[in-house]
């Protein structure tokens, strides 16, 4: 919960309460100019301005609250824009939405506009999941006739729908929604905003908009208050979004003096190192994805998936641990596990290396592996949870390639870390913070990471996991004119770097498909016996 | 004609052809983010916005004109923003619409927004007519259930009409059309917007809005450029609109040291007096209305209406002029005369005094008229043209009724000019200038005018007619920076002075019901002898 004296900078949505006194004969100012005169006193003499929209509505409301009330607004270009007039004897607050816009999962968080406090947080899958899972089955959907509002009008329709519940559970009505603030990647954005993403996909890889601005909810048909201003967190390119660029406003690395990396591992290998004086990224969409790894036996984290893994190196016995409905981890009682998420993968990895049950190429080792192994349409499979055991109607495997893909996706994640320190002459142990966003890297156990040789291996207090930074960072720009010019500043001020996946990105690219690395000397901390 | 040299300073609508680089893997800058960035380059740096609703035409256009393209854009609060993209190839120039808003009369003027010139113009009957040829009735019937927009869309629907048979004779396209500016006084504003008129006449006379400030054509339905601002000049009250701000923003009188008056004689008696250092206003609604003066026998000047009258005292014959097609003012040959207008019952009115046909009270003398005098219902008429010299079916008569009524508005007007002088404590003999705006002032002859004693007796080259100042104000408004803004300046001076129909001002208003007045030393240069 954040607390009101942690706001660094001044609000850009504001709630007003001007003194007005009613028209006379000595005082014939019009209704409109009456209250802008009365909101300009109360803000120090700032431009006020109203919008033709709104000034029916405008009247209507000074009349019908006596002329006793209290005005929402928001600034842009160095003016307050009036949002909507309230009775002065309306709701405790003004709120405001921050919407973490993932492909998969959506996150929405209701603020309290005046405390800056979380009042609320609820978050539900992507309804375009049914069109596509994928971002480019979405693109190739929306070049259809209709397929982009199509697209457009099923996650604008389910938002509404989880924001109706959202202010009904909190008492709060929508027209006390005075704001809304959003990232996602750009795809997601230009999606959100119904902007044909056809060229995202497509050399050069342009996308419509990079900086779409403030645009207000009766645009999109997002039922708040229609004048709210929509923030939406801007893009660096079609493969670094306003979701990263939220995440690194959120990480605070921008204000520290020693060089951090920020690294999301979400469906895409995104990485930004910097500090306050430069910044530079890059994308793992590049090179082979992580999220290669994950898609045959993964599953998002959730109940009952299994997120730890630990092998006795000596009777080579498994314990499993799931995650429980409140979020812990614990060996499973009642409830069977059902798949792995990524972070199980990694750990599992990690055990059955230092178990000497897979090589540091990533295969399978028979006379360690025992009775475990088996082969499916000639494809060695390990049973992680017998058949007996688990809650998916079968047993939980996995297979050769589930391993070569993980270990592909390691090596790209490891291949971007060294080739972007390389651009910048930094080495990675200067590493002061690894900052670790996203809602999966929030699960990854560095120890384990660090063993297969997917991150440096640096001091395990460098590894901070930050969670929603996309949520966190468009929260703070919702709340605060600094934090929102911020993201700006951000976006023009990162140097993106296209890997181009030439000899060198190969040459390291392979070192890295070993465990840990074919450079030990690289992972000190990781002691096993060399086959 | 004006030319681009007489303009003062920058325009606030502008062409920009931004030179951009297509996109390529090196600068993979958005569409939009890339048009902006070249326009900011073009414009020195300053701000420039992009409405949501313009992104998606901005990237067609962008991608059909091969990044070849001009855009036209409009500055509001320090910031730029853009209209509309064009092909590089397209129109010679951008151009505006300046409107007078008129209650009887429409005038629109097609102006050159590159070299500030007058293009074409045309005048049209107010459609709104139809339901009510007065400002109340209008009123009245914006109250019944859909009576606004009925108001609103005949007069928008007229617009259109105009505006597309102008730029349709002009060979511009309606695309090319970029921006707007309308003066009208407060009530003919509210409808054109659409806005309740209701408290307009309803003490204490609030409107709902003062400065409109700019709105976008597609807001109203004004079929140019949807993305072409309208800019509204402002009011300062019911009773003194947005015509008048504009009037005296086009008669220079803000910038001049010597102290100088401008009147509109049009359908209301509005006095504004003032230098460049301050301003003070008020309208004749307050008093009886020179309007009613011209109602019952009055035409507005036309083809075929009397317009100048000369009577010779010794034989009291008439020496009839009229309005000719083209305008000026001749002996009527083949056309026969249909009706008086205004200009024309002040000079019959002074002829009538001067000839002692009608005394110092404005009564007949019937020794004087001898057989031009006639009883219709028990009241007096003068046959200005017997029955077989008019074109309008009958004999033109002036009643005793029409006198009385212009006496009364003549007296109104003086009374007016006497009070607001005196408020000020200036002397009518201290006025530099004397400004007469609008169609109707630019018929008065002064003489005349200064017979019968409705304006001060100062030598006749103080009077300045300004023809249609509502018109030429809108026109600079839409041109310059500064004379928009000193639109708002202008608002924002003035004092309006509430003509309270005091003992004083009922004193003042029965010694100028006289003609020239009772008191004959005010008026030196009026020669006839005492009855």
């Amino acid at each position: 919960m954040e607390s009101k004296e942690n706001r660094a900078s001044g609000a850009w949505i504001k709630r007003i309460s001007p003194q007005l006194s009613p028209p006379s004969l000595k005082d014939n100012t019009a209704d409109v100019d009456r209250l802008v005169k009365g909101i300009r006193k109360g803000l120090g003499d700032e431009e006020v301005s109203v919008d033709f929209a709104q000034i029916k509505g405008v009247t209507r409301s000074l009349r019908n609250h006596d002329y006793e009330v209290s005005a929402a607004l928001f600034q842009e270009h160095n003016c307050w824009h009036l949002i909507d007039v309230f009775s002065a004897q309306g709701e405790d607050s003004i709120y405001g939405l921050a919407l973490d816009l993932g492909s998969s999962t959506l996150v929405l968080r209701l603020m309290d506009l005046e405390n800056g406090g979380i009042r609320d947080e609820t978050s539900f899958h992507n309804p375009q999941i049914e069109i596509g899972a994928d971002i480019l089955t979405r693109i190739h959907f929306a070049a259809r006739d209709g397929g982009l509002s199509k697209l457009q009008d099923i996650l604008i329709g389910k938002l509404n729908e989880e924001i109706n519940k959202l202010t009904k559970k909190n008492g709060i009505g929508l027209e006390s929604i005075v704001g809304m603030s959003v990232a996602g990647n750009t795809t997601m954005t230009h999606l959100f905003l119904g902007l044909d993403p056809y060229w995202i996909c497509r050399e050069p890889y342009i996308p419509v908009v990079n900086s779409p601005g403030l645009l207000k909810s009766r645009d999109l048909g997002i039922k708040i208050n229609p004048g709210a201003p929509i923030l939406i967190s801007p893009n660096v390119g079609s493969y670094f979004g306003g979701d990263l660029i939220a995440g690194i406003l959120a990480s605070g690395m921008t204000h520290q003096r020693e060089t951090a990396f920020l690294v999301d591992v979400g469906t895409n290998a995104e990485v930004v190192i910097g500090n306050r004086d430069w910044l530079m990224a890059c994308a793992g969409a590049a090179g082979p994805a992580l999220e290669g790894g994950v898609a045959s036996v993964g599953m998002m984290a959730g109940p009952g998936v299994i997120d730890r893994i630990v092998i006795d190196p000596a009777t080579r016995e498994f314990e499993i641990r799931t995650i429980q409905d409140d979020g812990s981890i614990e060996v499973p009682q009642g409830q069977k596990p059902v798949g792995i998420c990524g972070s199980g993968l990694i750990d599992l990895a990690s055990q059955l290396f230092l178990a000497k049950m897979i090589d540091l190429r990533g295969k399978f080792v028979p006379e360690r592996c025992g009775n475990r192994l088996m082969e499916i349409d000639g494809i060695r499979h390990l049973i992680v949870v017998p058949s007996k055991d688990s809650g998916a109607g079968q047993a939980l495997t996995l297979s050769q390639t589930d391993i070569d893909g993980l270990i592909r996706s390691k090596a790209a994640m490891y291949t971007i870390l060294t080739t972007i320190a390389n651009t910048v002459n930094i080495s990675l142990r200067e590493i002061s913070r690894f900052y670790v966003a996203g809602t999966f890297g929030s699960y990854i156990d560095p120890q384990s990471a660090i063993t297969i040789g997917m991150i440096p291996d640096l001091p395990l207090e460098t590894y901070v996991s930050l969670g929603n930074t996309s949520l966190n960072g468009a929260s703070m720009a919702l709340l605060e004119t600094d934090a929102k010019d911020e993201l700006f500043q951000i976006r023009d001020q990162i140097t993106y770097l296209e890997l181009n996946v030439n000899q060198e990105f190969m040459n390291l690219f392979s070192a890295a498909k070993f465990i840990p690395h074919t450079d030990r000397s690289l992972f000190p901390s990781v002691k096993t016996g060399n086959f």
